[in-house]
């Protein structure tokens, strides 16, 4: 069936159509089932239909934002509009969902599918339940790697390219743009991709957005490179391993991240992005997203699955059971990193964990003997050449170092006696700000006034929350109010 | 914020709404965020948001017709719209999914927060996934069931309330307009409700569909009833355990139905609907939904929730290894069940199950002693008293019996030599009927022209696919002859 687009500007976060129920009647077409949207000999697209009466004639469909993108549809284009088939890879998601194992072929269908939209978010939902519940074990992984691989574009540099990625879960644990800035300015290549956040408050791609753009095609990525050797950029937009976001996506929905997921997404956008030499920080203790134990489980499954892709991998187990630095949230992050790199006022928690890490990857890489790679570190961090490259990289990015605000709405929340502070629990730190509006209210968060160990008289802050809404704050006091737990005295 | 209501006739499937894109960054508002629209000092629904720039003000905010429908919502209305905090349900979703029992309070509060729509689709598919993967135990279905019914309407009437179910699974099984017709001309009170078809190629609610409405509200439904004395009536339309059909409308996605929804679904519709003597028929055996083993453990289960709630049930174990009847599809099969009513070229397995079970009903309600039961329900049969009865419970469901038409594209199945038929699979037969359109395609479905035993010459036709879309019925003849097992040789 031939139907004319109409676009009216609606963003809908995933494809959606919409046909004029006369015509759905005719295609015996019923919402909520799948359609593929085809430009006459060109690409096409799967898309959730709704019907529709009011707006459209019925020669017309209504296509969202995300549709018109996808294709590069205007207005009036014809467009070939026929039910899609249940895709087959519904009865795989069962089959796992019933502890059963996928095989290479299998798992390959099913992301496939996801990455050519033909399974819709309640599909996706059920494969992501699948994976947390039944786990996959290390050849199921592997597979869900190269699947992912596969379904997207590859990357390649000259040089020694190097990455580092953090499992996560530590509040305020923004290394990234400082390590970035250090081992480009010590002449390592790091095309560092970043995803969302899935379970804290804020990823680097949310951090970095609040003063530069992170959103680039390949081709542009390999222009900054080119230029600054090194990048901060969203993963998603650049069509590595496109999968990978789609089902965190999902998974943000109700936190549910599993292990094979996990390592599958980290890899896959390494190994896209054409990484070679990558260190993992795995923060973990009390508070933190694993114990030990659990780190040291996930570090051996990094080392087997490096192996079977010829990466270099070197994995450290670092403390997670405090925040690291004082803000909490995009914006209040980029602070604090600022601060390090500016050298003034720098929060040392930060700074150290920052050597420390860039210090691992420069003797990963070997641009220093091993027991140097801090010294260099240290010295691309006073001597300035850090900032400068990080200053670089953002105007790379189209952006610029700025002064950041903060949202307009804030709570203090005050020492009702005299105390010391104990401990910040990471989970209720980070679920707070997320109820403030975190991540994608990127001036919302939480600045930690007092930190671990520090002494409060009766009265005095203990820490802010910024919410960009008067009702996402109320919605987060209420939660501070019911979970007081979220401070410690020693 | 106030809003203005701006319909267009969309239908979505659920509640969707659409706000200006200016307004939602005012409100602090993102793609798929949850608010809650008021009307003011009265009800209210919880929605998901899109965001739109081109067809409303910033002052308005379009609503698909679900909303509309809930709040009886016109056009200019004014309502309040605010952010809607992210239900505490997710976490105890989160627990069971992880493996943990849930507690009552627990269940309730998910129950609860589905009912009032405060969970999207994605999130009720992992409660589905949850309860598919681990199961719930006997104490939890318990809970499930008491939480279901306390979600919705309840119904009362006066006389012995009878009620039958069949967990299906067997294709072409339309028992239940010939059961329902029998027992009420035999005086019992039958107010029966069902959902659409889950795994099928038809539900009850479906065939009756093709004559008849089957959404009435509770009122009209005791009016049907005083009339009549039965019903066949969609559960959903009646607000009794509403939370049920939400359900069945995610797990029907991957058929995905497990064992605890199956119990809590099927009990929690009783009970709401004031039943007191019940039989359950499962049938049973290679092909069908379960096999013997399972259905004498969901047979225990029954009598043990049965007892918990004050029902009298009776669990019976019947053949369920092929289709019955030669009609698969709600058109088809009411074809079937008025041959049976109307004693015309009566398919004998279908005649002779409704029969037994009828026979059941009326025995478990002492109407007739043990062992003449089915004696009764022959007679009233033969009498023409069940048909008489039929026709007039679909006039007070404000229908008409009228000859069905079928889908207008078919595709004959032919044999390519001489065989006899030695057996036809249920869930072959089932899944090709759903390719070609079942249940929401009225007309489409399977016609078995030879059953098993019968003898077919090379060239005659085996059976017939109706579909109402070409393309529907391409799909359904792809599907068919990737599964040449759908016949098997005796």
């Amino acid at each position: 069936m031939k139907l004319r687009i109409k676009k009216l500007n609606l963003f809908t976060g995933k494809p959606v159509c919409m046909i004029h129920e006369e015509k759905a009647k005719e295609m015996s077409l019923h919402v909520g089932n799948r359609v593929e949207i085809k430009i006459p000999h060109g690409e096409e697209i799967i898309s959730v239909v709704d019907t529709v009466k009011g707006i459209l004639k019925p020669n017309e469909i209504l296509i969202s934002e995300e549709i018109a993108e996808s294709l590069s549809l205007k207005n009036n284009d014809l467009v070939e509009v026929v039910l899609s088939q249940r895709p087959h890879s519904i009865e795989l998601i069962k089959k796992k969902l019933k502890g059963e194992k996928l095989n290479k072929k299998e798992i390959k269908d099913i992301i496939f599918n996801i990455a050519n939209n033909s399974l819709t978010e309640v599909e996706v939902a059920f494969f992501v339940s699948a994976i947390f519940v039944n786990d996959m074990d290390l050849e199921e992984t592997e597979y869900l790697i190269d699947a992912m691989v596969n379904s997207g574009n590859r990357m390649s540099f000259n040089g020694k390219v190097v990455d580092k990625h953090c499992i996560g879960g530590v509040a305020g644990n923004r290394t990234t743009p400082i390590v970035v800035s250090i081992c480009a300015a010590a002449g390592l290549i790091m095309p560092k991709t970043s995803s969302r956040a899935i379970t804290s408050a804020a990823g680097t791609a949310d951090s970095i957005e609040t003063m530069a753009r992170v959103d680039f095609s390949v081709e542009e990525i390999k222009k900054i490179i080119k230029k600054t050797g090194a990048c901060f950029v969203w993963g998603g937009a650049l069509g590595l391993a496109p999968v990978d976001d789609k089902i965190i996506k999902i998974e943000k929905i109700a936190n549910v991240d599993s292990t094979p997921q996990l390592l599958a997404s980290i890899l896959s956008k390494k190994i896209s992005v054409g990484s070679k030499y990558i260190l993992i920080d795995i923060p973990c203790g009390e508070s933190a997203k694993v114990s030990v134990k659990e780190a040291e489980l996930l570090k051996e499954k990094f080392l087997f699955l490096g192996k079977k892709f010829g990466l270099k991998i070197k994995v450290i187990l670092t403390k997670g059971s405090e925040p690291i630095g004082r803000g909490i949230g995009p914006a209040l992050e980029m602070k604090e990193v600022l601060k390090v790199l500016k050298r003034v006022n720098s929060p040392i928690d930060l700074e150290e964990k920052s050597i420390s890490l860039a210090g691992e990857i420069i003797e990963l890489a070997k641009r220093a003997p091993i027991g140097k790679g801090k010294v260099l570190a240290k010295e691309m961090l006073d001597s300035g050449k850090a900032y400068k490259k990080f200053e670089e990289i953002i105007k790379a990015q189209s952006g610029k170092i700025i002064d950041l605000k903060l949202g307009e709405f804030s709570y203090e929340v005050k020492a009702d006696r005299q105390m010391k502070i104990g401990h910040f629990d990471n989970k209720i730190l980070n679920k707070l700000a997320r109820i403030a509006g975190c991540p994608e209210d990127k001036y919302a968060g939480i600045y930690l006034d007092k930190m671990k160990g520090e002494s409060v008289n009766k009265g005095e802050k203990i820490f802010t929350i910024y919410a960009e809404s008067k009702e996402k704050l109320n919605h987060a006091i209420n939660y501070f109010l019911e979970t007081k737990q979220i401070i410690l005295d020693s």
